[in-house]
């Protein structure tokens, strides 16, 4: 089949009568396949339960340091689970702060502390006429819908294929000390599965702002979530903190990372990292809003997983599951798609995306459509702020969740929906 | 020894002397003990242990509606938690968000929320000139210091043994629509071990407030934390919310219990039960913060206490550790001080406190003595707003962690401070 684009109009007309039958013929099998969110599977969960049994009746529930992990206290989390999460969080044990399953929770918390408190002394968020916040997109919608919440102005930033677009961050940062931060998901980035240049991630920790109280918030989300054992197979992202300090600008990050793909999502362990004042600020809030974490959970973490490398040993079984996934997707589009849609999709080395690029003002159709005959993606347009993506082209694919065989036949309905939409849109234009 | 208010100078001169004499004595002996905080024993987390074992490397996990506990989502919890917290909560489950395991962190989501986008369609309260918040004394310092970080102005209320003063009470909130809530601890209060009667409870339901956005934060923290397993012998608060329905104020309240002192503190789970508003506004903006609870920790209290009457025989386990310890805090103080000291103590039939009244202008100086002596106690002052105990006479004892052996010592450190502080102000008094 030759390209959409140089199909007359009576081929494109019988081609896109083939596919509108097609397309009622998967309709009418009555499927039910999901690819929209990022969830683990169940081989992968199954992974994790030996960690179940760490802690039974009769275990010792005292930690490394001797402290009873059954009692109240401990506020930043127990030696162990500190040092897990330094690894994931590329950082020291001592600037970790362990907490429960929630990487999400403690991004909102910091947003709500800055927004009620202010931070580095600075006047609170919430008595500011406007508030702005930077969004590389495609992004995370989980991230911008927390600055929606608190009434934020989202800024969309182009992400390129080395990061944010640094010509126009800088810009926009020296500009306007009413931006006040910016989303990063700086390896693996979900959903393009770029991760950030050494020279990015040096421009974002020295750039100058015009808000002294900027702030990058960096969701490592998918730090050791690699599709291959193979370490020359890996990305590897430079670490931010170091770059902020030297740069002068210690206070300037905030690292988010959890367990929440390593172990169980939803019971595993998360952290941050940030430097000197803004740890004494986050503890100092939250000794008043908790008296400590679940410790036994962070002693489960900690002996099932008690050095980096029992946990690379792990995460290589996670990448055994997912790769093959992963592989499928880029097979399955490849035959159906190259050569015949104006499309391109990305080929990540981790994380838990494939952000797929639809022919321009396509990508709402080709969501409808495929949910209209049982698979359902995540929404067009979520991977921008307030769901508006420009060119309406933008779909983010989760191979995570199904089994192969049913990943196989939600992709047969994806391909089929994106080929009639877009012969759809062509022949539209041609009248 | 007779009234030391009765003695003459002389008398009670030489009195002091023999007490300072025993008091050094004391700090001879390098004591470490500590009656400051509401922690449960060794003992009485053991009883939890076989909680440990519920789940392992081959259980089910999967809740009774067959939702998969290891994986992402149920931002209101699984079933079996959500009853379990009814019971303790005494309300319907279907109205109580059931998430991880602590109850103060949700009391401080839930005034941050407030503060931050207000209730009920009101004003945040963030952008008001001034929000206060009453607080019956004495009462929990973690409750205050909540209200504090916030920036809220404290006004402290009488506690009668009935509850709150309600004449005052309703004299405050009818006149000033600044005032935007009341911190309860309706059973075994915090440190009163008082039970709110039927009619402060209605009074609080009905009473009118200037502020439309008033709210009860109810913390029934020891909901079913008996001294006994004998129900004569147990208080059972009326249900605020019933109240409150009946009013006309069906979103005034918020309902908080948690299981930190039923199995692990810090690793337990937590529970809001509120009005139809209240949970639809909860739940957007955790639905926000958070994906879902751990699960797999609510599945371990779900089948660990899979109804209410195993949670009754294991609260029945706990009361049998705790019980010798109040009752050996009344016969040490009642053999030591009674006729000797003007002072007074509770008698509470549950909950984690004795609260003692000091004579006044004392409390400050035994906790210190108490102190230098090797006896960690609450410090004087904390059961009020600001640290501020006006007449100085108020002290939280906290039997529950100690093993009796180390209570009986630590109670004979406490009683010679009492006497000792009590002689030299008295001695002062007539100077």
């Amino acid at each position: 089949m030759p390209r959409y684009t140089d199909l007359s109009t009576a081929e494109l007309q019988q081609e896109l009568e083939t596919l509108q039958r097609e397309y009622e013929a998967i309709k009418a099998k009555g499927l039910a396949l999901n690819m929209a969110r990022g969830k683990p599977s169940s081989a992968q969960l199954d992974l994790s339960r030996p960690m179940l049994g760490v802690l039974g009746e009769d275990s010792d529930l005292a930690d490394e340091e001797g402290v009873d992990c059954g009692n109240y206290g401990g506020l930043t989390g127990i030696a162990e689970a500190r040092r897990l999460l330094a690894v994931m969080l590329n950082d020291n044990p001592e600037n970790v702060i362990a907490v429960g399953s929630s990487s999400l929770t403690l991004m909102y918390d910091a947003i709500s502390r800055m927004m009620m408190f202010g931070t580095g002394g600075h006047t609170p968020w919430n008595r500011l006429e406007t508030v702005k916040w930077l969004c590389p997109s495609p992004g995370y919608d989980r991230h911008f819908a927390i600055c929606e919440l608190f009434g934020m102005e989202l800024i969309p930033v182009p992400l390129t294929d080395e990061g944010p677009d640094m010509e126009v961050v800088e810009a926009l940062v020296a500009a306007d000390d009413a931006i006040k931060g910016i989303w990063c998901v700086p390896q693996y980035s979900n959903p393009t599965g770029i991760t950030y240049s050494d020279e990015v991630v040096g421009r974002l920790a020295a750039m100058e702002c015009a808000a002294p109280d900027f702030r990058i918030f960096w969701d490592n989300a998918y730090s050791v979530h690699h599709l291959s054992a193979d370490p020359t197979e890996q990305d590897h992202v430079a670490d931010i903190a170091a770059a902020c300090r030297k740069a002068g600008n210690p206070d300037r990050y905030l690292k988010f990372a959890s367990t929440s793909k390593v172990t169980f999502p939803g019971a595993g362990i998360a952290g941050l990292a940030t430097g000197e004042n803004n740890y004494a600020e986050t503890v100092k809030a939250m000794g008043i809003q908790m008296v400590g974490p679940d410790k036994l959970n962070q002693l489960r973490h900690g002996r099932f997983l008690p050095a980096e490398e029992a946990l690379s040993k792990h995460m290589a079984k996670h990448a055994a599951l997912l790769a093959p996934k992963f592989q499928l997707v880029d097979t399955k589009l490849a035959n159906a798609l190259t050569g015949v849609v104006d499309c391109e999709w990305s080929h990540p080395r981790g994380g838990y995306f494939i952000s797929f690029e639809a022919p321009k003002g396509t990508a709402k159709r080709i969501v409808s459509l495929a949910k209209e005959a049982g698979v359902q993606l995540t929404g067009a347009g979520a991977t921008w702020p307030y769901g508006n993506d420009p060119k309406d082209s933008n779909i983010r694919i989760a191979p995570s969740m199904p089994p192969l065989e049913e990943l196989d036949a939600a992709l047969d309905v994806f391909v089929t929906c994106v080929k009639l939409a877009a012969a759809q849109v062509e022949l539209a234009a041609r009248d």
